[in-house]
């Protein structure tokens, strides 16, 4: 398993996770078996199910209950994945084909339901109801602001005032609230849940949780203008070619409300060529560290509300891994 | 709303159920309020919730605590038509156009995706954690059964000896079995377990369900080839022509070893004439009441574990709906 070298302290831990993500369940065969290994073995950096044991060892929680809750987070993290790889028809992730790239829509569909059935039943062994619940109104988040964006594609905002300016601001920060930030919260905060932490410091997880995964979804944002194809595995610029209006591009349009080559390829995708130029017009602009600025600015919030927590190590840790979030992959 | 008569006496809690299964949550947004009354709205009979409040109706459990559970079974039943319907590309379900005919393939996903996740969020409402294990493995269940059965597909068994008889009997059993009884069993078990049964009627419950599913399941495989094309909304054969072997074929080809063209129709789909060739003489032969047979006997074992429960009104209506299952639609 390859993590990053901040999380080595919770390697231990971090191979349970694998283990308990990669047991075998009754309902397996050998067809679904196979995927599932590739597709839970090939990695990804395990964040969501580090932030669960690091916010569990704060508290004299269960270590076994939290082993459950760190891989329920991972395989619904998983299950949304399948999901959007299918409706995005990506062939590739995480080095590996898809499973849409090998079996049907049908299939694929159902392996997607049958992580999702997996993480409920993961969550389901912490015994906790109110963990559950966090569970469930975590996945009904996830999916609703996913059908969101699909309904918002191709959607440009005007932004003709503050007030306009206001509302598309707070939708973006909804559609990344809600498909990022809400497992990154949920799992600090069922972890503090299943602690027994006081109600205050339940709180402040989440909020850490909440602010750190809006911040790490702005700045995926941004790879998407400033990485290199081969570290990010997509084209740059694909959230604009599927005509998904981010953070960098509204810092654009808000200096450039006459730009017509933005909406030209939100609404209808445009050539290859225009994505290319406007990708260098916003990366040329300011929006891209206006991004970034705002990212840090999360960030750094985030970090305030760990001072509410007991100050021990895990906690340093979740400083530092905040600060790793707005320094990767650049 | 439109249930049978036999469940009369459960109106009002039923129209509680539909009220449950109709409440706006925040994360809803007109489009999706919209298709969602359509789906949610559209009745069909709901036999599932009913189980569920008979079974808790013969305990003092909380009665809210119950409508969230029926609510929740078939809230999850909704979501596996949705992405049933897309799988097949069905266009009607229960007099109204499905999802996937309105919506495109990705939508149509997330919404199925957020059924599940509603349906989730409603078995947290009963605060019981042995219910929301039960829902979590039940989800497990259906989804690596209708995953076995597309992998079954165009599978025809050769039944040479009784052994690979017995085989092939045990496969439909499992497929029928995670397919419909499961959740048949999962409302009935887990309304005993809110009602906190004693355990011998927790399992009586879980079994009445498990029969019952599996007789219905075999009653709707046999109106595939018995039933007029107009009360089913689809083709006579549809089972057939998707490549799916159930019992009365089972039965024809054990009788029939040497007719070919049922093997054709279940690899290739064949053209119409032919399906209707191969449906025409499993009619005509002894299979169709052989299953209907095997059915009955089903019901009737359902029926033996309802003795083990207490001696009160519901439990009759549950004998009643027992039979009702065998002789509807026919």
């Amino acid at each position: 398993m390859k993590t990053i070298p901040l999380l080595e302290p919770l390697s231990d831990e971090l191979e349970k996770v694998e283990r308990r993500l990669l047991e075998p369940v009754h309902a397996d065969y050998p067809q679904l078996t196979a995927v599932l290994q590739n597709l839970l073995g090939s990695g990804g950096k395990r964040l969501r199910p580090a932030l669960a044991l690091l916010a569990g060892s704060l508290y004299p929680a269960d270590r076994d209950k939290l082993v459950s809750l760190a891989a329920s987070v991972e395989m619904l993290h998983t299950a949304t994945l399948v999901h959007d790889d299918l409706i995005d028809g990506a062939l590739m992730r995480r080095g590996s084909t898809t499973v849409n790239a090998r079996w049907s829509m049908g299939a694929t569909v159902l392996t997607g339901d049958y992580l999702f059935a997996r993480a409920a039943a993961l969550a389901a062994e912490t015994n906790h109801v109110r963990v559950m619940a966090i569970f469930a109104n975590t996945l009904m988040i996830i999916c609703s602001g996913e059908l969101r964006q699909i309904f918002d594609r191709h959607n440009v905002p005007r932004l003709d005032d503050q007030d306009a300016w206001q509302v598309a601001l707070e939708r973006y920060d909804e559609r990344i609230d809600a498909k990022t930030a809400s497992l990154f919260s949920a799992a600090t905060e069922a972890a503090a849940v299943l602690g027994d932490a006081p109600e205050g410091e339940v709180v402040a997880l989440r909020e850490y949780g909440r602010l750190l995964g809006m911040g790490f979804q702005i700045i995926d944002d941004v790879l998407d203008f400033e990485g290199n194809q081969s570290v990010l595995g997509k084209p740059v610029g694909s959230d604009l070619r599927e005509g998904i209006v981010t953070l960098p591009v509204l810092y654009f349009l808000l200096d450039h409300p006459n730009d017509d080559r933005v909406a030209t390829v939100v609404q209808n995708g445009g050539d290859d060529e225009m994505v290319l130029q406007v990708v260098e017009a916003i990366r040329a602009s300011g929006a891209v560290s206006r991004a970034l600025d705002r990212a840090r600015d999360l960030i750094v919030r985030s970090q305030e509300h760990l001072s509410a927590l007991p100050d021990v190590a895990p906690r340093a840790t979740m400083h530092a891994l905040a600060d790793y979030a707005i320094s990767r992959q650049r």
